[in-house]
């Protein structure tokens, strides 16, 4: 492993939560920017389009572009226009529809169902509606497959366990988009112009953010804000745990002085 | 494998759907009894205590006797019971609680969380309070994880696929107590006082009852009503298949015989 010449940033958690800036977070992107590190943002963020994203940080007081950012649904737009699907049952908050302007959005006859987090939305009816699709051949698309994450102060259930629901009722491997897909990271690492070896991803869940990342090549740093959650037990090691994003600039010294 | 001396026979799809008998079915049960057949009954149903159930079915005009009734409900009290077990999150119909009258059924600090088939009631809200239980330690135990049933004329979700919602979650793998368990199975071969290879069980679900017999060393006789769908391809083949109960008379004397 090299220098650090890169950075791949996730948001709710690391760089905010909620509607509040992380402390020390503002800061530290510019300090980032300024060393001249190529930033990218790699959220898995579900319920709002990418452009809501973008311009609710940048009310935030971050110096964003919204072409540095990738989010699932961009991706899987991406994905399903590649092998020509065009109608879509959207199992994910209304919003999230911009992102899939160009497509059909039905629940009748479609080629895919593209799950997001629809959390308190999320019920037997809008399941068994989805199953209804995947019986009569729909493709499965989950936009993440996070098992939890933190809303205010409570962590609880996220998207993921309702897509293994679906998986399990249709007897089908849900096609993951975000992270931590190695297509997803790679994208963003290409957009980069750099090799994963010399890049970082920085987030708060240990499975998407840490261990997609390594699978992917990339160091994984592990931020102790967000869904950080030490009572839980993994088998993944992160290459290094900082207390928040503010301390990420002396982390990069380190790790590229090693 | 000898002459079929007991059967096992699984209730809605096989017997009864909804409030009616399967056509053929009582006089199928009486010609069973009168072959000097021993008879259990196997069921999955988590929405109704055993008493109604039973109630339910000498209304609709089947000669049947409590005692010869097995449900994952008493399974799993009796699991519990003997592992010492007094406090219950119980995520099931609220019907349900008559099976589970000896223990403390509350929503804090149990030692199991129990799960039925809430159907509708499934939710965000209440998946996610067991998550929680789960969290803090607790066990989880299905009553059954069939992926789907049939609802009058509808095939839809079951218990099982938010069964494996919660195992993804919490990262853990529940006890499931009813078919295909093969202690469920052992329970009432034992019953009867026979040995696997003496009985038969007759079901509309390829997965929990002819699967899980199989596994057991019981022969599996598939009924093409209830939840029956030619279209679903899987790798488990039945013993036999008759278009309904009526039949099973005619097949049992040409098992035997085999």
């Amino acid at each position: 492993m090299g220098a650090v010449r890169g950075v791949l940033l996730d948001l709710e958690g690391v760089l905010y939560q909620g509607d509040a800036p992380i402390e020390g977070a503002i800061k530290a992107v510019s300090q980032l920017r300024a060393a001249g590190l190529g930033l990218r943002f790699l959220t898995n963020t579900t319920t709002k389009p990418r452009r809501d994203i973008v311009a609710r940080m940048q009310a935030m007081g971050f110096e964003v572009d919204i072409a540095h950012f990738f989010s699932p649904a961009l991706a899987a737009g991406q994905i399903l226009r590649d092998s020509g699907v065009n109608r879509l049952f959207l199992a994910a908050p209304t919003d999230l529809a911009h992102d899939f302007a160009d497509f059909e959005l039905v629940d009748h006859d479609v080629h895919a169902v593209v799950m997001g987090d629809l959390y308190l939305d999320f019920h037997w009816t809008t399941l068994n509606q989805a199953f209804q699709m995947l019986r009569g051949g729909a493709r499965l698309l989950a936009l993440h497959k996070n098992r939890y994450c933190r809303r205010g102060n409570a962590i609880g259930l996220d998207l993921g366990p309702f897509v293994a629901a679906l998986e399990y009722a249709a007897g089908v491997k849900a096609e993951v988009v975000g992270k931590p897909s190695p297509a997803f990271f790679a994208t963003a690492v290409a957009n980069l112009g750099l090799e994963p070896d010399a890049v970082l991803m920085v987030g708060d869940d240990i499975e998407a953010d840490i261990g997609g990342a390594q699978r992917s090549g990339i160091r994984g740093v592990q931020v102790r804000t967000g869904k950080y959650d030490a009572s839980l037990t993994h088998d993944i090691t992160p290459d290094a745990i900082i207390d928040s994003i503010a301390e990420l600039p002396q982390c990069i010294a380190k790790l590229s002085s090693l």
